[in-house]
């Protein structure tokens, strides 16, 4: 518990001082983000704020979770690393695409198959990594079933070896993309990402104390993971880190977290969740970047399927609000009140689960 | 827990859906706020907003918390009472300052120590009332110790009756004080009260685990409280109430909290923090609260020593930094982020007495 608070206030303090100084390196450097010019009118004044946010919130969070361990004298565990591997590649990713954004002072970065080819590729790589590792007992960081709040016991939820390979990898892709996605309003991923991941650091501690591995009951009334309570300081230094950046990302933002941030937030989002075995209960916690990625999906698709026919006034969601009038600020705190309400409601349903199963 | 999640469920929904309603009633009959006329220039522009909102969140929370109770077949419980007695009292008390304000057209109300009086008045009751009705235990829904994460047991923390109902009056018109003087911006003092509400929610869940009541250890391992459960169901009930309100209340404000809103809320959390023997620690999960309040306390203070000199540019704490140049909704999501700290460190100092005491 000790090398937890310490790895959220380590996270805390280095975002908040750390992005203080990074915002004014680039500004001397003259390093802005390029908006894109498809998005509402309003937003071109944001142009030439810093971006690669990210790269602050990826550094805490590594020397955050190394520091934590070292002061506590505890050993990283497989679990962790794998996931703080994936926040670090995909950061690296979206790293990539910023600077060649930047580079070529244009808002369209890598070609988007070869993004989708490094998150794919980062995804694998994750998937078969996690299946293998197994510790004392025999459990692996991830499984080959299907979870919701534990592996679903069920026959057609428990995957064959490249299925669930191809499962992890969509899960990690996919939240990789909805956190980029939604991170089109000042504050509005970041303090999102901060909920859920929070939600993490409690659901992962609570995961520990009813633990197969030291549970006095064993089978159902357990919650199987090889690492809870690593995954718990994970889920804790990146909330922590995403609340001190909030600090400087809120509106009007000093700083975005540019794809740096908004990939690597997700594919941890989906790597934690993988980890944990709480699959599907990540599309309740994380409806936010579910609905915003839906409302992108069902836009392209009635406008390709209607010739030409929009359900929104614009996609992603936020700024169809934005169009009908709500300021940018009230979507933001709007969308962070349904967050919140799914995050309880996601709350709700794990805690049930426990106790009917008891 | 069902009857938890009933209360915010409820609370939640109705504030959402009658606050609406609410903002168009006023609209229709010209009822606003007058903006006092010593605060920053640029909030002028708010006057005429409606007000009162408190209104909703007391009738809603009065409505969950009594058909929470009702589908779940349980009985109200005297703490639960009384915390409901407090918060409908001071908010009636508000609702009379907010009305005369709105009658007279000027934006003071009652008479500040008309005010005052009032708010004494309710404590010294909710205080002589709070030491009696012992359950069968003989534990009374507070008791006459200065409290911490329970009641402290050390010479000098176990006060006479009268300088307990003193100590507990205090606190309830200090924090009924407190949080009026933070419902400055918008969506500052709802935000704020949602996030410590919940934190209560949690804390009273945990007591009610550990309870001396059916703890199978007993003495300074459990938590002695009357009713932690129904302290538990209504404070998440105020903080789905809070959450819902502020769907309205972010900035652009749509409706103000009101004094109805801001002394209730204040008054509720002081009752809350008394019955679940958590006074100290109160002050570190309203932090924002204390500091809003000591800034007004050190502004007037130096200015009356010092004939003339200022700390702040102006008091309360928000205004300050709003005229130093930082944009509304920032310093509301900045104090937000204080708010949020002050909560971790308090559920931090919490659990650590309680691992420490094992």
């Amino acid at each position: 518990m000790k090398a937890i608070l310490a790895a959220g206030l380590i996270a805390l303090v280095l975002t908040l001082l750390a992005t203080w100084g990074f915002i004014g390196f680039l500004q001397r450097r003259h390093v802005g983000q390029y908006v894109r010019n498809d998005g509402p009118t309003t937003h071109l004044k944001k142009m030439g704020t810093p971006t690669m946010g990210g790269i602050v919130i990826i550094g805490s969070v590594v020397l955050a979770y190394f520091l934590a361990h070292l002061l506590t004298n505890q050993r990283p565990t497989t679990s962790g690393l794998l996931v703080l591997g994936v926040l670090v590649l995909t950061g690296l990713l979206g790293f990539i695409d910023d600077w060649s954004k930047i580079k070529n002072r244009r808002s369209l970065g890598l070609h988007p198959r070869a993004k989708l080819i490094g998150q794919v590729l980062i995804g694998v790589a994750f998937g078969w990594l996690s299946l293998n590792f197994p510790d004392g007992r025999g459990v692996t960081p991830a499984s080959a079933a299907i979870s919701f709040t534990r592996d679903i016991n069920l026959p057609g939820f428990r995957l064959p070896l490249v299925i669930a390979i191809i499962w992890m990898t969509f899960l990690i892709t996919g939240f990789s993309n909805a956190v980029n996605l939604t991170d089109g309003l000042d504050g509005l991923a970041t303090g999102s990402s901060a909920m859920v991941f929070g939600a993490y650091g409690l659901i992962n501690i609570w995961q520990r104390n009813q633990w197969c591995a030291t549970a006095s009951t064993v089978g159902p009334l357990c919650y199987e993971a090889r690492d809870p309570f690593d995954l718990s300081l994970m889920a804790i230094a990146l909330a922590a880190a995403c609340f001190g950046f909030l600090w400087w990302n809120a509106k009007p933002a000093r700083i975005y977290l540019g794809d740096t941030g908004s990939l690597a937030l997700g594919a941890a989002m989906g790597a934690i969740a993988v980890c944990s075995r709480t699959e599907l209960l990540l599309l309740i916690l994380g409806a936010l970047f579910v609905i915003e990625t839906a409302s992108v999906v069902i836009q392209v698709g009635c406008f390709k399927l209607t010739h030409g026919k929009r359900v929104f006034k614009m996609a992603p969601l936020h700024h169809h609000f934005e169009l009908i009038g709500w300021e940018e600020q009230t979507v933001v705190v709007r969308f962070w009140i349904l967050c919140g309400i799914a995050i309880c409601l996601g709350f709700g349903l794990f805690y049930a689960e426990w106790v009917m199963s008891l």
